[in-house]
């Protein structure tokens, strides 16, 4: 079970190799919108996005049970995390990504000390690569959201977030979460609700991959039928965890959903207005503002910027595509 | 004294730590200015600069000999990267900032853990007060700069590009380092002479802190004689230090200065090309190639970015200017 004191424990262990990242305001954001916004931007994080927090925390735990290596599958950010946070506590870590991964991504994960394992996607099945790898080494496999101590430590984010507002003698209303499998707005979510119990909070995904507000509504894990592209593509999953999903039902109002062309003014409004580049999948939360899906006036709001992996190629390509 | 051995015992201790921080390059950037540039950006570092790097470097090595707090002077990156080293390595800091330093850089140094000690600016001496709590705690004083394991640490920064070069099979013929104390460039400069006998190495500082530069032409460590602002907040000091100097005096070709005028183009230049949002000290290495100070045609130049932590009020202001 994860609560609140979960999540303080694994704060305690991870929050020095971590950064506690800005929150960020704009009086001319406020004014054009009608309410309070902070935005909370883990661009600013090591790694380059919160999935550090969740690593971090999971591999801590591993380590203190003497624990010498792990697996994990990702062509994200969940693979830098991993294997930072291996780096971090001397532990060997095997990351399985695809063929056609971009190079850099493959880099920095080398860089980082891990063991990188290529497949064939569409061909072969990271899942059970990585399963193999798991059982031939003994080493556990770290899933990026369906693990009690990486959703405790994404909660760090939310901690941090709400230990800003009591600071600041500010009661949230709102809190908006950019959602894949659930990880990160279920941690933030146990702390808001700690402190916060009357907050609002919504996980908020791409249009085409909108599992967590399609099961929300359904009231239980839904997964969806057909795979369209998005170019959230830290966001593409087809179901919530069997973890996450229990929690955000808990604690969720609804869930929210973008188009990439949403997305795509969201990047352009967070680079023009508060000078912050962030990946397609960090501004989901933004978008969700800035096309009006949620009523804000007068309420003070939390949007999360989860991330910044995104290359200058695509930046570029998006920010146009925002202005046509 | 400080070699490349010293520098890769730092590196293993605090590599794990860092960010190895991404080389930037542009097309578009080489056809303009004629040269092949490679930006390597420490924005992107732990604590938005690269000081994390010797602070860490320093801090390792006193854990290592049981000491267990250490005194720091600074309103500024080495505050930070200070205090967040010591949180790392469970070790009491005392920070001796300025009244008047901003409260979001006081709040960030106590955040990291750090006890801050004020003192009033013109009236008290930053450098008695931090003495008088070094000998009352019997902690040791970590100096800005002039500190082997500090300079062992920066050199962390050339260690991760030359490998860049290396494995890239790039001869660089230019490295232009942004220069206080000169901490930073005598630990770059020690990795590349290694690596690259040949490389010419540039010192650059703002035109009204130029010590460096001076110092360079007097071969001799010399002293401004008047004190005059600049935008360049991390690079003001008055004189280049007793360990940095003799260094850069064998490794360096010349030093270089930049008006706040340059610095202000350069910093519009980084974020309209590479969309980075860099403080007005940390774009010193690019201003010094935007405003033809040095010929670079057909050469290989890596150009230091060295932070990022500028204020969205000064950044907006400093990119206005540029304009005008």
């Amino acid at each position: 079970m994860v609560n609140i004191s979960k999540l303080q424990d694994s704060y305690f262990r991870i929050k020095k190799f971590i950064n506690n990242t800005p929150i960020l305001t704009s009086d001319r954001m406020n004014n054009e919108f009608g309410g309070f916004f902070y935005l909370k931007n883990e661009v600013d994080q090591v790694t380059g996005s919160f999935k550090i927090r969740g690593a971090l925390s999971a591999l801590s735990n591993l380590k203190d049970k003497n624990v010498c290596g792990v697996v994990a599958y990702s062509s994200g950010n969940h693979a830098q995390g991993v294997s930072k946070a291996a780096q971090i506590f001397d532990m060997h870590a095997i990351i399985v990504m695809p063929e056609d991964a971009p190079q850099n991504k493959i880099d920095k994960t080398i860089a980082n000390g891990a063991e990188v394992v290529l497949y064939k996607r569409h061909i072969e099945s990271r899942e059970e690569i990585a399963k193999k790898i798991a059982d031939d080494k003994q080493y556990p496999l770290v899933k990026p959201f369906d693990n009690v101590d990486i959703i405790a430590g994404q909660g760090s984010f939310g901690l941090e977030a709400c230990e800003y507002f009591i600071q600041n003698n500010i009661f949230p209303d709102i809190v908006l979460s950019c959602t894949s499998g659930g990880g990160l707005v279920a941690g933030t979510s146990i702390a808001f609700k700690h402190y916060f119990p009357d907050v609002q909070i919504y996980p908020v995904e791409p249009l085409t991959c909108n599992d967590t507000e399609i099961s929300l509504k359904n009231k239980t894990r839904t997964r969806l039928k057909t795979h369209q592209n998005t170019i959230c593509d830290a966001l593409e999953v087809e179901i919530p965890g069997e973890i996450t999903f229990p929690i955000n039902l808990e604690n969720c109002t609804a869930g929210i959903s973008v188009t990439d062309e949403e997305v795509c003014k969201a990047m352009k409004y967070l680079y023009d207005e508060f000078q912050v580049k962030a990946e397609p999948s960090g501004c989901v939360s933004l978008a969700a503002v800035l096309s009006n899906k949620i009523n804000v006036k007068g309420k003070h709001v939390l949007i999360t910027i989860s991330g910044g992996n995104v290359d200058k190629h695509d930046f570029s390509k998006y920010l146009k595509l925002a202005k046509d």
